[in-house]
């Protein structure tokens, strides 16, 4: 359900996306990416979410964290073919986490 | 599109979230809080997108800004409503925009 992040601090990166039509291998590369992804260090969690809006939003120890995954390998190829073929445009937003709290439904 | 922020830093608040089966109200009152936070000092636009999970990041020009928001009559009653109809869970992160860039297709 939500990313299981740590106290506070730590980092969000809030990837805002409109996508092109049609899947054109994005499936499956998204897929491969989270399985990636979670074995890069510092990496802490992900949420995700698609309407005409795509917002993934990944949680990070430190902006090392950060940087080291932007320099992946498979990541930097799967951010090529982004540009090539799924999205019209995207927004990035590195953020520092300083609060955050929860709310459950108890019944 | 995406949220018109202005140069970082600037705050973002990540509201994911879980709903209960059923509108209750949540559409109309969702629509009304719209129109109230545009006119709330500091907002400066949100992007939200809703699957399994929800997710609506909304942002500020700083904690103050938020404090406001929070303490707004309107919307603490739909934050109560929330909890009583529309919601199953809910997490709330406070973060610090620190840089941000983006990519639009040029054709």
């Amino acid at each position: 359900m939500f990313a299981q992040t740590p106290k506070p601090p730590y980092y969000a990166v809030i990837f805002t996306s409109v996508r092109e039509a049609g899947d054109s291998g994005y499936s499956s590369m998204s897929d491969e990416m989270v399985d990636e992804v979670k074995k890069q260090s510092g990496f802490l969690g992900f949420e995700s979410a698609r309407e005409e809006l795509g917002i993934t939003v990944s949680y990070w120890h430190d902006l090392d964290s950060i940087a080291d995954w932007r320099n992946n390998r498979k990541h930097s190829i799967a951010r090529s073919k982004g540009k090539q073929d799924w999205y019209s445009a995207y927004k990035v937003r590195i953020c520092k986490v300083e609060s955050d709290y929860d709310w459950f439904r108890s019944e």
